[in-house]
């Protein structure tokens, strides 16, 4: 059987702000601008979650899209929607929230729990209809 | 001339939380559930802003849609755009920013504005793209 | 405190066919087209749902959105969702399930149940994104 | 048989240019800005057709779609396709085509044309994914 | 010339069932949940179909858009546009029409007609705006 | 660090037609069909920028989305929004605008100024909802 790719949209709308508590809150202001604003900005996130493998020959499925949304429920909309980035996320502290560090810390709360042959293959990430981020993970 | 409606969209992302601090945290939770978040969450807003109007003999235009999007980003864009509604807005103070709330303070800030003989005949505002609110006025 | 407008979209996907029992099958044919196919056809529909009222002072709401979705959940979702139109959906008996029929009993189900001084405002049902109905009520 | 609305969406590519040819040319750019590039430029429009009417009580339409869309297809899009609207368009001739006068004249190609009971409710014409007008006719 | 990739979306409305003839009904309840509902359900599809190419110097087309939409029209969509899945295709006849089945028998039906240089490069197939699969043929 | 992708979507509107100088009108007109509309015809374009690279351990960024706007739009959309793109494109002289050819004349002036180690990983390049192309470079 060759492989097909599945993609399953879910979304979460989360509280933000670009600032390392270890730069001067000057130089903040000049490397993010405004997503720096102490008082937080927010989003409405979109996650496309992309699943590859073969068909089974039973279900004629790559994965169960239920499981895979219940998954990606659990492990990452569970965490993050409704809540602010860098305060309320365990599996988030010490990242900087930016989109990029958020996509690569999701893949690695997802990737473990695909059941193969399925693997988990492709992540973009919405943080607005005109900007998004894509990780095909660590060897992708 | 009859009248001609016209409208531009424009957005803003923003943080916010449905709380009344003379209610109390117990209460809260209770009403808004996960929007009473005390770390915040947040949203990608877009509002369509709809004037209505006899379309000028000379230019055609009903408004131009330069002016009228400069004027949304004057009175309303600059103040919430990558802020906290709770926190950051002057003309907010007060306000529970509940949608409905939000939109109808935009109004007030956008009607005065307007160069008759067109109005402001509606506004629409998203908070998500599968929930939004419309208002035309106290006597709307 | 004057009107405001809230609506929330929903979604479901159905089987259905456009033809009379009571007309030969030469006659739907020439009526319908291929929307009178005898083995089914189906569409992903979107359920606009609009209520109007004045938001409440305490929470700022025309109507908690959570008690909006679950009311359409119950009343219309949950009977429409993966089912047969013409077939599975007891208070569509006997009707045929033409978009325009469809969303005046939609109607019926929804405006009994929205709480007061809160009143159903309008149904936007979508059949495909290219083509939709809107409906105010009997009155409307 | 209460009013139900129906609408169908149609596209068109097309070229204009904002400008009067009895003012100067320095005039039109003063007024219509980048739109008055004397080389044209281009949109893909979307024209939303709305019509009212009670449902048939045979066949459960307001109107037959397929006849809609041939009446738009006929009397507008095939007059609009692909074509500039300052140069090639009998009925635009000497209109100057914005978006306010152009959806006036599209209303007087389609209102005679739709068979009563029906009407024709509403135009809404995009410009733009962020730019649009609405027209209810002269009386509307 | 290097190669360029060109897209075009068509789409289709379908009935279908997620049920297998050689598995006990309750086994298809089970496994398909409400997409084995025994009275079909139906979806609006979407479908893009990538071909992959050098630009023909002279025409400056990977292929004609026009030849390729009549291409998708004639082999796939002329075939399952308010048709049922699992009845009316001859096609599909013995495949359990999962979308991902459903995308590789496409796949089969296009790619011989793709005229060379140009060769399919890529199927999208969307069963709703947020679920849907991807198939680059049994070699991709 | 392992490498991100971040795309940022601009958009810009533009006249143009399909003909070439050194072909009969007759030949333009069997070739392009109305696309060779003498007079021109316009769409509104949306371009997919995407660039790829590790994300820097200092600012969580690719690149500075504010910088790869401005870059796109300084070398693109400020010579092709509102012009003509057989007429008035210094850097479009003698290219016949397919969109096509387009995206490859787009990717030459974007790629040299992607600051590395980030890299123009691809564009896709919108000339209507329903057609679009792609390009990943000379050696994509």
């Amino acid at each position: 059987m060759p492989n097909v790719k599945i993609t399953r949209r879910l979304h979460f709308s989360a509280a933000h702000r670009l600032a390392r508590p270890d730069w001067s809150e000057a130089r903040n202001q000049r490397t993010f601008g405004d997503c720096a604003n102490p008082n937080w900005h927010g989003h409405n996130y979109e996650l496309d979650v992309t699943v590859s493998g073969p068909p089974d020959p039973g279900s004629g499925y790559v994965m169960d899209l239920k499981e895979l949304k219940a998954l990606v429920e659990r492990e990452v909309v569970a965490d993050l929607d409704h809540r602010n980035l860098n305060l309320d996320v365990p599996w988030l502290e010490g990242v900087l929230p930016s989109t990029e560090n958020l996509v690569m810390r999701i893949w690695d709360r997802l990737a473990p729990h695909v059941p193969p042959p399925a693997a988990l293959d492709k992540l973009v990430l919405w943080e607005t209809p005109r900007h998004w981020v894509e990780y095909s993970g660590p060897d992708g």
